[in-house]
């Protein structure tokens, strides 16, 4: 008998098939291509090709020259745009902004053909310190209300470069998912004066059952109802809202548990495409009590359907119990 | 400048690209191909491949035999069990109950090769009396409080079997997404006291530019804020909550209509993968004069990453206004 189980933060239900889980040999799907050597404009010498970078964490060089580690630059063809004012207006019954906003790509490493999972911990940990100081240097500008980082890896998770890099989108309104989640965690602190998040952390970290891996830092989960199969969480353990509030050796822990989880992944699943997200609180809210930064890692291994879209519910063939025996079990190796 | 467009029912905000709109030919995409001859389940013959019929319009032959023209049978591997309990229970902090429902295939035709967009209009008006014919066999048992209708055309629309066919599933909750424009259709009405979908048909009917095509009875649309490009809505004109409830002409007509509109897709698109979903009113509800059913179609042209399951925000790179002017354009040859 399939379970119908409750995400306990924003009450989505989600069909969970016990009986008949897809183990992860039973996933139909195609490992992501190693990279091909071609023209490609985040490798050394092609600076010019991108707009002028923003940022750069740099051994050598000058502005927009080799040398960097960490390159920050605005994307060539942005969804929004950053200049001008957000000119609120109805049309109609409708209503409708200007596409106000900043869409910038995080180039992780000149190393073209380098992945997370390959990548030396002191890279990623350029990268999430390129996270933080962009995030802070943003949210100062207050038409942005939210800003979010994410990667798509693999062209079936939605990248259209192979060159490692991860993007970010700061917008002039909070999200509605994210409205939802900082929602449902003040209305459980309403309730008891105690964050979900942390809630979740100390059960999990108890009950064993869907725990990957923790460190005195951070906890790597899977979640009880999850969306997706391998659908994975990292949490810091100590209570924090904004990802960009993080210190260093919480940084450091974390570029480990991000590359260590995502070599387990590509082992699991023979190195399938992905996208992780950080979650975080809206940027100009003051600490909040009740919201608490995460990453959630979705492996790109099932089609979204009809079914999905028209109901907004989702059908996982794999248990989180199971999909956590496998990661736990997967060496680091 | 790009848009932020705000859907009017849930509140969504999406991304509109207006100044760099894609236009048919821009979107990277394979037509669904053409049907293979091949050993299947639902051609005439293998009527015992599948699990006994619930229900077939027939011209000839006995029950599980050829001769039918639409058949309904349950889905060999269900996502969900019909027998048992609903059994809610707490597991720890979580809730969770047993996967309970009814999970349906409807056969559109023992024609292997044919699709909505081609074949007679009298077969696709026979698929929606079946719909209809199970959803109001369902209801009555009151264990299940949403059914929903959908197609999946195509593999890359999560098709795992080419001949025509739509499923239907029976849920014991009220999913999210339905209970959000419910609620939101609610807090309209009990603030005008309209119908705000009823508006939006007004509305649209005049303004004229999303719309692809009217009849006395339907309208065919493109939403001001789609979050997929060529989202295509078709609603009734008179106010109706239920789906189960829509007399034989709207049939008559929509089956029309779906035939159609599903031409012009194939035709501007290139025959791609689409999913389409009846939205109704939780079934167990009495008419509502806040809920309008209506059937969302969605071609599959682009992919969903990070950005979108992180935020529930969509970026979509067609205007519906470009969309519907293309839409409107393409003949009914």
């Amino acid at each position: 008998m399939p379970e119908l189980r409750k995400d306990p933060i924003t009450g989505r239900w989600v069909i969970i098939s016990t009986d008949r889980a897809k183990r992860p040999s039973d996933f139909i799907r195609k490992s992501v291509p190693l990279p091909t050597n071609g023209i490609c404009p985040f490798d050394y010498g092609n600076e010019h090709k991108t707009p002028p970078e923003i940022l750069a964490y740099r051994t050598s060089g000058d502005r927009d020259q080799p040398g960097w580690r960490v390159r920050v630059v605005p994307n060539k063809f942005p969804v929004l745009g950053i200049e001008g004012e957000l000119n609120r207006q109805g049309e109609g019954m409708y209503d409708k902004m200007s596409g106000i906003g900043a869409h910038e790509v995080i180039i992780e490493t000149p190393d073209h053909a380098a992945t997370f999972a390959e990548m030396p911990e002191r890279q990623i940990e350029e990268v999430l310190w390129a996270f933080k100081e962009r995030v802070n240097d943003l949210k100062k500008d207050h038409r942005f209300r939210y800003i979010i980082l994410f990667k798509n890896h693999g062209e079936a998770a939605g990248a259209s470069l192979e060159h490692p890099h991860c993007q970010l989108i700061a917008l002039p309104v909070i999200p509605k998912r994210v409205k939802e989640q900082v929602d449902a965690g003040k209305a459980f602190y309403d309730l008891k004066e105690r964050c979900i998040f942390c809630d979740i952390i100390r059960h999990e970290s108890a009950a064993g059952v869907r725990l990957v891996m923790e460190t005195d830092r951070l906890t790597v989960l899977e979640p009880y109802a999850p969306r997706f199969p391998f659908e994975t969480w990292i949490l810091p353990k100590r209570h924090e809202s904004h990802f960009e509030e993080a210190g260093a050796p919480t940084l450091q822990d974390l570029a480990w548990m991000l590359r260590s989880t995502l070599r387990k992944i590509d082992k699991v699943l023979e190195r399938p495409a992905y996208n992780f997200i950080v979650h975080s609180a809206p940027v100009q809210e003051p600490p909040l009590p009740y919201y608490h930064w995460h990453i959630e890692i979705i492996p790109k291994l099932t089609k979204v359907a009809g079914f999905e879209w028209g109901t907004g519910f989702y059908i996982n063939p794999t248990p989180p119990e199971e999909s956590a025996r496998f990661l736990r079990e997967a060496g680091l190796a």
